[in-house]
């Protein structure tokens, strides 16, 4: 008897599962985590009114959502001053970008990301048989000159830029993104992953151009709106672009619960603003309790803080491992010179006081 | 400025939107249904305690969901005395079985299918290039041997059954479905659609085998459970099968509401049970309705009845649009001449009530 037969990207992936999550780690140590600081979820959670309509939806859960996700669509073309049509609703941004990867990217395609930028995207591109191409982060940014000077230099079909950017938290203005944008070489697409851009300044992200078909703009529900686990994001684009996704997506693919409470929490543009605050707050504790410790706190426009450990990865790796041990869930950069720092997330002040009690402690055990 | 440069496959796909969605029939029509009979979602919902759990996990929701999926995966083991590592949980069947096909499928890759079935799984053979071969139904009902013997003519990677079978409700015994599993040609795969299977009859689903690498078994908390709007389903499968889902999955894709919903809602097999009662009861009042009007219920192992309306497919479209025009949201097989039915699923009283009085109407109506 012979089993499945696999197709040849398939067969050439690595069998290894890519992502570990916290429960993971909670299920191996054998207890939970006391402060969740690892995966940049925003702990000041939703807009109750968003909490109340996923409650409600829940009693009506029996319905599918509606796959043209149309009152959400319509709300997000609204806020944003596009058209619906210029719109997707998917699964969270992970799914987006699997379906945008597998929109334009054959086996040998060739894609422009930097290394040490968002995994996911890599797997998406490794899943579909693309070639990736990888250009360093230049002072612990990713470096949108570079990406682009490398996509014009090798025909990419896609590159990806993250700003701000996750795992470093650094950003660049507007005004570099637009120039870049500008630089695009014909035939491909930039995907600009704006999941943090909520917590950035004024004049981060460049005004929505939805004429321009080479560039498309991921946003999210995971993390300023609080949601990360009901699984809804959005991508902002060119008509033609965004339609092209109905050819392959999963028309039915978006809970009807995450529809019901996006748009609530869209609605709330206060609470938004009430945890942009709070989570500035608790960067600004995070980077003073790494100082006091004689770590550097890198600049941040996201919802975590990476700190520089100031020596090299194996010591910033004892330094992670030390706080995971203490209950504090913290993740970290997978590159060098990137993995000199631990990432963390911000939290509540519990989360905060109980980094400020183990860190000094964990220092001092790593140091001996 | 040129743009997107789309892969192959994708610039060979329909840019039609394939899935029309109840709420955009009724964004059309101007109001609501008042009976949402159509999708065979099963308007008696879940268990109490799944949306209490819902509810209670939309407070949490900033959280990621567990990528392993892993109390929901040893609660299904458990349930079906299986081993955990032959489960895996997808964003509902729909996303399974696109990544089945893209496990399996590459351009030209042969696929069995039969004429009229599951549309979705079509969608995702032609998404990933495949070359879709179709059966005809046999006395209204998919034919297992045929399918089985196509796959071997055509040296198929995959063949698609669902038992029972949507659109018709029909079904085959336990007995006969073994029996096409063992005559499986080398190398191709089953996949078996059992979205429906909590309604039928014990003797329907043959035995788990979890140590047959050729088949995959597709289970879903949309129907029996009553969670459709949620997105979570499973495959149960050898373990090399499940394991190859993990090179391509979204693995932070499930909700986090969902899996806490399916989890209670296993846990309530009596509320099950009681569901099960209640859908053959509707059944049972759909055909005395259907009866009593001069068309025939067709037997149905499912939550929904085909009824066969006597005539051809203009016909009992006619009949379709009658009910859709009086607030009763319907739908029919797509392919002669199963065409000749409509489709009803299971409603509560009120919404049979609705039937029972536009029914005999519309007949008329269409018959002048």
């Amino acid at each position: 008897m012979r089993g499945p037969r696999y197709t040849e990207i398939v067969r050439g992936l690595p069998s290894t599962v890519p992502f570990v999550g916290p429960e993971t780690q909670e299920r191996a140590r054998g207890r939970a985590f006391s402060a969740r600081l690892g995966a940049n979820e925003n702990v000041f959670g939703p807009s109750p009114h968003a909490v109340t309509a996923m409650q409600t939806a829940a009693s009506d859960v029996w319905k599918y959502g509606d796959p043209e996700n149309h009152d959400l669509r319509h709300a997000l073309a609204h806020h944003h001053q596009v058209a619906p049509d210029n719109i997707m609703i998917g699964e969270g941004i992970d799914a987006l970008l699997g379906y945008l990867v597998r929109l334009l990217i054959a086996p040998k395609d060739r894609v422009v990301t930097s290394a040490g930028a968002y995994p996911t995207f890599n797997f998406h591109v490794a899943g579909f048989g693309g070639d990736l191409i990888q250009v360093p982060y230049s002072d612990d940014a990713e470096n949108p000159q570079a990406l682009v000077a490398k996509a014009d230099q090798t025909g990419a079909k896609l590159v990806y830029f993250a700003n701000p950017d996750n795992p470093m938290g650094s950003w660049h203005t507007a005004r570099k993104v637009a120039d870049a944008i500008n630089r695009l070489p014909d035939g491909c697409v930039m995907v600009l992953d704006e999941a943090y851009i909520e917590f950035a300044q004024e004049g981060t992200a460049p005004p929505l151009d939805t004429d321009n078909s080479q560039v498309i703009r991921m946003r999210t529900f995971s993390k300023a709106y609080g949601m990360a686990g009901a699984r809804i994001g959005y991508a902002i684009a060119h008509q033609d672009l965004i339609n092209a996704f109905n050819k392959i997506r999963n028309h039915f693919g978006v809970s009807r619960i995450a529809q019901a409470g996006a748009l609530a929490a869209l609605a709330d543009q206060k609470h938004l603003n009430d945890t942009i605050a709070r989570v500035a707050e608790a960067r600004d504790r995070i980077a003073t309790i790494a100082g006091k410790n004689g770590l550097i706190p890198l600049p941040s426009a996201t919802n975590f803080v990476s700190v520089d450990c100031g020596r090299d990865g194996d010591f910033a790796r004892k330094v992670l491992n030390g706080l995971i041990s203490k209950g504090i869930f913290v993740r970290m950069p997978f590159v060098s010179p990137q993995d000199r720092c631990i990432r963390i997330s911000a939290g509540t002040q519990d989360d905060l006081d109980r980094l400020e009690k183990a860190l000094p402690i964990v220092l001092q055990e790593v140091s001996d």
